[in-house]
């Protein structure tokens, strides 16, 4: 049986983060995407304010590793998973809960971030 | 540092699920919640057609627990979790995600369970 396609994209995007590969990062996200991360936070809406989200976080070290499966429902995947930012030098690490909303060309066109301070851990 | 009152009612959820304690997750839900179990289906709305999804969830035996750590952002609360169905006879295992939306009294007054063939097991 081949993979879910919702689920390769989830492990490409994770595998992104880790790369600090934003030209992967770019070809996940349709162009009107939104990133809301964290929930609750305002939105940035475009490929153009996506793109430079991430390359922030790169710039500060960033990895990532899923921590328990995908789970899919409807258009939506979603799943728990660990980032690290800073490391060596106040490291941070976050744990979230990521839903990728899809496109009918499995883009993602949607994400939100779950996590809050009760998350966040300075080792 | 007290808990979290919505960590909290989490844990209070799951462990009425364990004990199939209907009046605890009556309880916990607001009085027009809805509960949209799983993502995608037509959603249940108010406590008379949630207690009965709940009730027909304890009559096959269902027991479930966490599986990593509460998510908290703005007034949600979200969640990995497994349940099992039907034990010794024919089991079911379920990796799912809920994400419970908050209302000021922190009484649920949204659930969604993430899950999908993907998530769901027969031993």
């Amino acid at each position: 049986m081949s993979k879910n396609p919702k689920i390769s994209v989830v492990e490409r995007y994770i595998k992104a983060l880790c790369d600090h590969d934003l030209e992967t990062i770019d070809l996940l996200f349709a162009d009107d995407a939104t990133v809301e991360d964290p929930v609750g936070s305002d939105p940035l809406r475009g490929k153009e304010a996506i793109l430079g989200f991430y390359k922030v976080g790169f710039s500060s070290g960033l990895s990532a590793r899923l921590e328990g499966s995908v789970r899919l429902a409807a258009n939506h995947a979603i799943f728990p998973f660990v980032v690290e930012l800073n490391p060596g030098n106040g490291e941070m690490r976050i744990e979230a809960i990521d839903q990728f909303t899809f496109n009918d060309d499995n883009k993602i066109i949607a994400m939100r971030a779950f996590w809050g301070p009760e998350n966040t851990r300075t080792p």
